[in-house]
């Protein structure tokens, strides 16, 4: 069944035992909702309003404008646009968080959190122009907040936010300002969005899609904001070598899977349960406490403790299947509502912790920063009586592990190039660029889809691209489906990288004392963690004295499918960079909206969508995009 | 046609246009749509995510969740909850510009506008808890300003925004605290909803629809601040008497269609147009500048110039059908893009002014409130060059207006009051409501929808209220209902009300010098303006120490169409009124939601919507639901 379904070598283990069980899971359901509606996956189901719903019809004599007179170009503009909306709302949420916690540590509020990366604080206070020498670390991380809070609030349109303001290059904020789509204030972008949408308001496509872009641009700020602000509170990432895949999972140990988005809750759960292996074992577990990650909480504490990572989105269930997770504790996002019905099918412990974010028939645990501690031992206690109940006879748990070395933000990558020259550690970068040593550089991003087989054209893509010397960057569920198919070490590079390539994978990783290359794919973080590329990016770009879109610099989210992937994909091309989609994105009912995303986007942006289902010709396109790039630089 | 469509005689003068000249119209529109997706009607079609469309089958053996394992529970309920979200964001967005202008105005920034009412800034400023005595009105009014913005920028969500905090009765707030449901920002409040109904989010039912009704009440601070502060800068209305109905336009005037819902240029272009007459004149037109009201837009100057009304929501294409439409000046929301078609039908002139709010294929002039007067009068010249190109021989004007005497906000209501009891106004109102010469009140509000006959069951069910002697508020398009069929003047109380409540009407218009008894239906404004009737039910409340839910107070929107309405329709239940829907929502697809807002609603707030299609049985099930609550008051 995997074979179809997934690459992921655990599916054909587990799928059995679902199909035992008689438990269905996410392909299942694909497979149940086929065949699936046209209207809504060409774009041109309308619901803004309880005249609706409207379809139009893409052939033929039937309705070519909705009951309001809205017609297809408007209909999938609105629709999709609320993607972003969407999408920069859920970025946003999480970045407000972290950017709340901040300001209660600065105030003294929150004793369970602290800062832990005081350089990069106050790093960040230079970008944002906030005074720092001399300054305590509180004071300073409270100003930070209050001018990060301030990206939320501001009501002066013309005065745009500041986080986006101190991430991207001269040139692009310009271009970006000059076509009125700099976001002011996060949430007054996103209720914009939402009400320009509303019944018999915006009804130019165009003019949508602008609107939309604005909302992604809040997106990037909010996300980079988020990514920033958390390394303060939970350590920037540093290399660390760990594992994914299943096979982390430990028969002997408590297992606990962190699913979700947000570290505020999980990086406290890796610190107390430490602090309780004894009851763990006095629980009967040897092992003691095996945290391991799921998704993009996964990939938090992944690259920042080297939890090992155990899943990505189309593969949460799976672990569930192994009936060897005791809890598994999520927090916002991504997170399907099918883990109630296979926890309760096994002896797992669900624990939703967020209040705007249960689950009907689990456990719910109140997260406060107040309390985070003590919530975390609460859920630690939970799964370590859950692990009594676990039945030892329904454990399979696959044996699949892959090595992982993760954790390149751009502080990493920038570190291991000073290692190189460390007057100027962009130089070796750079003239690797140009030398052709690295041809390009290719950031994979977004989600897993039951719309294409599992991390396969990821897998494929990297492969391809690596052999043609592109240095590969990845997030999010991207960077699960790598680091689970053993393409984030050593030997990979080895294996599948370009000779010129490896060339300089292995000059850098050896002057780290890696005794070898870097691996194949760098791990950049979760999918929040998207700005850390854009910093390397814009770095390089900088010095280079050229705008983003010249970079021979390309993005793919070969199964992108959430409305945060939406936001994203959105905010690449706006940052020019060409923007590869595995799937069809929902807008194909307007030639309008298509054109514009796709071609027009070009010319306004630099960045745009290129959409290729299959990985190859997709390779194929990415390489052909840089160089071009390449030419035009004359490099 | 229009016997099936519409109770409105213009309908039939000119749908015989349209079929002639083969334009559609949206009853044409809503005819092609047929049969509609069923699954969108009972909301159990999911479009968060690329992985989609999923749909729910209702019977038989089809899908029972989504691919992610949403279930139909999850679904519905964030399908309605991001309705609610986008209605909050609609009114507030209307709010916030109003909030700025005065902001602008405060500071000096706006020549074009002033403070009307400062006496109502003053009492504003008192409610807010801001010093007002002694200070200059642009100082009050900043302070004013400010504390309104703040609801859009406060961070602590344990303190709710200031002006539900000043709108409802101290035991409403206590209720709505206690459920955690009080807004503390509008725009957080809005991105919240966003987020947590983004893929793999809540998935608890319940706890989704508390988070929409926090975002419904989210929409009533946002439009009760925005009503307020339109007050202040545009003034107070006050009743005056004015007409509604097509034959309001003018064959030997320039005829300007104001539509959308935004006072902020629309106020300018009334003051403009006084101005321009001479040039209208010498374009031909004897009889000058003639400015008509459409949608709220229309009930903004209807209600504060007397600015007669010609159409409401699904009349507004008939408008353009007379041929004598010189301009439609549109702003924000229930602009039916097929306007721009019908405008190049015919030589009418479409205006959008919003940058946000364009339509491919009209003209757009930039309002800025900076430059408010001059776009005025762009838009006012645009008018009388387009009459110059106006063909009579395509003039059909229907021979139907209604006098109407409108403008009864709470202020006027409490002035009128006054003149029977001027110590204690609302002493005849409650003394009437407890002796039961009012038997009840009801508030009709809401939009027009095709899924209805255009007004007819406002106009039957509003005839049947007040033969039982129940007194009829109204607002939006239900106002605009009334007054187009004559509902609104002292003939029709003369006609159709029960005669305790003739007699209440008459003492207080005899009173008010209107030599005769007060409309039969009285139109408190636009539908941003609901917050005037709570305003009066609080007073009430307070008067006799009660809750909102114990008065005999229902709201009905027989024909509810926009996101708005779905947003208002659940802060009425939330503030504790039995709300009537006249058309089926789109939630019914699933038990639980249907059941909460319908059945729990009433345990946990007090209201609850009720649905019912046909107009007397609704009227029967509202007279039935005030008698009970008469009984509870032991009246």
């Amino acid at each position: 069944m995997n074979q179809n379904f997934s690459l992921d070598p655990s599916a054909s283990v587990l799928l059995p035992v679902a199909k035992k069980e008689k438990i269905d899971t996410v392909w299942d359901r694909h497979k149940a909702m086929q065949p699936q509606c046209g209207f809504g996956q060409l774009g041109i189901c309308c619901r803004v309003c309880w005249k609706g719903p409207c379809r139009i019809d893409p052939f033929g004599d039937g309705p070519k404008r909705g009951i309001c007179g809205a017609n297809a170009d408007v209909i999938v503009a609105r629709n999709v646009v609320r993607m972003m909306a969407a999408g920069a709302a859920a970025h946003s949420e999480h970045g407000r968080h972290v950017a709340l916690a901040l300001l209660g540590v600065a105030e003294g509020r929150l004793a369970d959190y602290q800062i832990r990366d005081e350089a990069k604080l106050r790093r960040i206070a230079g970008r944002l122009g906030i005074e720092e020498a001399g300054r305590g670390s509180h004071e300073v991380a409270r100003d930070v907040a209050l001018l990060t809070l301030a990206d939320f609030q501001n009501q002066d349109h013309h005065d745009p936010c500041t986080w986006i303001k101190a991430s991207l290059t001269e040139k692009r904020l310009d271009k970006l300002a000059g076509l009125e789509v700099l976001p002011h204030n996060i949430d007054a972008v996103v209720t914009g969005i939402m009400a320009r949408t509303n019944v018999g308001c915006d009804a130019d496509p165009v003019n949508l899609v602008l609107g939309g872009v604005k909302g992604a641009l809040a997106d990037f700020n909010g996300m980079a904001l988020a990514t920033e602000l958390s390394d303060v509170l939970f350590g920037t990432p540093r290399p660390v070598i760990t594992a994914a895949n299943l096979g982390v999972l430990k028969e002997d140990a408590v297992n606990i899977a962190l699913h979700g988005h947000n570290p505020l809750l999980s990086d406290l759960v890796c610190e107390i349960a430490h602090t309780m292996e004894d009851e763990a074992r006095r629980a009967g577990a040897s092992a003691g406490i095996n945290l391991v990650g799921v998704c993009c909480t996964g990939n938090e504490v992944l690259v920042r403790h080297g939890i090992p990572l155990a899943a990505n989105y189309l593969s949460q269930e799976l672990a569930l299947l192994t009936g060897a997770v005791d809890a598994m504790v999520v927090d916002v996002q991504c997170i399907m509502p099918s883990i109630a019905e296979l926890g309760s099918c096994f002896h797992t412990e669900i624990v939703t912790t967020m209040d705007d974010c249960k689950i009907t028939g689990t456990r719910h645990v109140s997260f406060k920063e107040e309390t985070g501690a003590e919530n975390a031992r609460q859920i630690v206690t939970l799964a370590i009586e859950a692990f009594k109940r676990r039945n030892p006879q329904r454990v399979l748990i696959p044996d699949f592990k892959e090595t992982s070395i993760v954790g390149f933000g751009a502080e990493a990558i920038l570190e291991a190039l000073a290692l190189l020259d460390a007057e100027d550690p962009l130089k070796p970068l750079l003239d690797n660029v140009v030398n052709g040593n690295i041809r390009g550089i290719a950031l994979f991003a977004g989600c897993n889809s039951t719309n294409a087989k599992q991390d396969s054209s990821f897998v494929t893509m990297a492969k391809k691209l690596a052999a043609e010397n592109v240095l590969l960057l990845a997030t999010g569920c991207g960077a699960g489906a790598f680091a689970k198919h053993g393409l984030m070490n050593q030997e990979a590079t080895l294996a599948w990288a370009g000779e010129t390539l490896k060339g300089v994978l292995t000059a850098i990783g050896e002057a780290a004392g890696l005794g070898g290359p870097l691996p194949l794919v760098l791990h950049m973080g979760s999918c929040v963690d998207n700005s850390r590329a854009v910093q390397v990016a814009v770095a390089l770009a900088d010095k280079i004295g050229v705008d983003l879109d010249a970079l021979p610099l390309v993005a793919s989210a070969p199964e992108a499918m959430s409305e945060k992937a939406v936001a994203i994909g959105t905010w690449s091309i706006a940052l020019g960079l060409p923007t590869h989609l595995g799937i069809m994105p929902q807008v194909t009912g307007s030639k309008v909206v298509t054109d514009l995303v796709t071609e027009t986007a070009k010319e306004l942006l630099g960045g745009y969508f290129l959409v290729e289902p299959d990985p190859e010709a997709a390779a194929e396109k990415l390489l052909a995009v840089i160089d071009e790039r390449r030419r035009a630089l004359g490099i």
